[in-house]
């Protein structure tokens, strides 16, 4: 594999917000940052499957996954790697379509910065009860809302992937404790305690807020469910960075409307856009964000691809890649 | 002095927000934390002037300044020293009716780390555009607002106190460069750079924030002005926490309007509580919060009384107090 150059194939989709496209300026800009690399390759760039067709035919590698993706491995005979320039593969779930010989690794590591910015505001927003002074201001009423520290307030950060470690930096700088729960259990940075998920009930009660940063999967599907949400305190908030099944919105829409929940952030709803008339716009205490937590608006390809020529290190030398895509997990 | 004990008399107005009041509990809790100093002291706790005149004529100290302050030197022969529970001292300019012979002094120290924590959520909910993101959701409207990252963006702390410090410790914990501006031009902690207020003109142009921390004075007044406002560029977000009148919010209030500027946090109104007709309240991209930045509502005062009987260490050794107001500067 080392003598011959590496066949790439980009393939973007048109429907996509234009920060996720990787122009041939962004790719360019990349193969100039990583040079010694980028010269044992040669790269085509298709959109919308385009060029794809002839493209798979002597691609080794593609960067974004196809919409069509059917006979795959008749298609791409030669495909070892195939890399999704998103985090969540749960859009492209099972993954019955990957040839056998290829892996997929996803972007993990290309949201951590901005998730960490995202929680920061968001644990802060609910502990000085935001939500309730924007909806003081929508009624042009002055009430002074006064809160205490944060310091000392307990985050439950559920799913402990980039999203999650991001949300458990942010929460250690506030001040926070943090107790993390995953599914292996096993620490990481800056969380006072991990837990594995079978501990999650028992958790629950004990959190100021509870941070939803779990890949969606078969097993995490309605995770917080009506009765996990029972085990909340009235005094408690949630943050959504994941993705909106994970949790039961009608039920915590229910609790938010009965004042049985101090306060939730949702930066993910079902269907993405959310449609007008959702009864979730105007829940109380609840403040919608537009799928915006995570991803760097000015720099999101120049960070994936500086994370996927650092895989390309690892595919050259033979090395197992880093994030790849267990497909009976599903993440 | 150091023989007789000290005659403290405490002053509450009931009409003041509850977290500010000095309870007996309070005063008691404080006592005990500082037993050595207590000992020296025989206080009695007054409200809305029911006791002040009795008390005024024993009392070496003051804490709380009364409604009524006419002939304070003679209703108070032996006032040395009047303590008031807030920073801003404006309300109660000018100092004329201060004893010659009694030190007054404010609460500077007791706003830090709430005013730091809500500096926090400030800077990023203007930075991710949340003012635009909470229209849409009353609009019941989605649309993704994508924003990089805040590292590097500039920061402009106007008045360099309790305040001003927060909000330049919350700028650089956020990776901003940050530039201060005051009266001495002394530098403070973590701040990039710091000028004095006549570079402010110049500084404007390069800031991503500017954030109002300074106190209110006859020099202070309308400091950011409309013809300041404009230089300002068109992606710049403005944060009050001081007081109303250092900024021209007619001129704000259009220059948000217009879409000259990116967003604005107002923590302070004039008046208090804002009435429901003031145009403030809809101004586009303009979040209002209702003067609840800087005051911890559990233990604003305890932490004012710790403050306090550091000083009245210094005054029973003789030593100059600390935050003592200068009277001709006003703050």
């Amino acid at each position: 594999m080392a003598s011959r150059r590496i066949r790439v194939h980009i393939e973007n989709a048109r429907d996509n917000p234009e920060l996720f496209r990787i122009t041939p300026e962004l790719w360019h800009a990349a193969c100039n940052r990583h040079r010694s690399l980028a010269r044992r390759l040669d790269a085509t760039i298709g959109s919308d499957d385009d060029t794809l067709g002839d493209a798979l035919k002597t691609a080794d590698i593609v960067i974004g996954v196809p919409e069509r993706r059917e006979d795959m491995a008749q298609r791409a005979p030669r495909l070892r790697w195939m890399h999704t320039t998103s985090a969540g593969v749960d859009t492209i779930l099972p993954l019955d379509w990957l040839p056998a010989r290829a892996a997929l690794t996803n972007n993990r590591g290309a949201h951590g910065v901005k998730a960490e910015q995202f929680m920061r505001m968001a644990y802060t927003l609910l502990h000085i009860r935001m939500p309730e002074i924007i909806a003081q201001q929508r009624d042009r009423r002055w009430r002074q809302l006064f809160t205490g520290s944060m310091a000392g307030k307990t985050a439950l950060v559920v799913g402990l992937g980039d999203l999650g470690q991001a949300a458990v930096r942010a929460g250690k700088q506030l001040g926070l404790r943090v107790i993390g729960v995953s599914r292996t259990g096993k620490r990481v940075p800056h969380a006072d305690k991990v837990y594995r998920t079978a501990a999650l009930d028992k958790m629950l009660a004990q959190a100021d807020f509870v941070v939803l940063a779990v890949p969606l999967t078969p097993e995490t599907r309605c995770l917080l469910n009506s009765a996990r949400l029972d085990l909340l305190r009235p005094a408690s908030g949630v943050i959504n960075i994941a993705r909106a099944p994970v949790a039961d919105y009608v039920a915590l829409r229910n609790k938010l409307a009965n004042g049985e929940l101090a306060g939730a952030v949702l930066d993910v709803t079902e269907p993405e856009p959310l449609p007008a008339e959702s009864p979730l716009w105007d829940t109380p205490n609840l403040i919608i964000t537009p799928h915006i937590s995570c991803d760097d608006g000015e720099h999101y390809i120049d960070i994936t691809l500086d994370l996927w020529f650092e895989n390309l290190a690892r595919f050259l030398k033979g090395k197992p890649l880093k994030n790849r895509v267990d497909p009976r997990r599903g993440y």
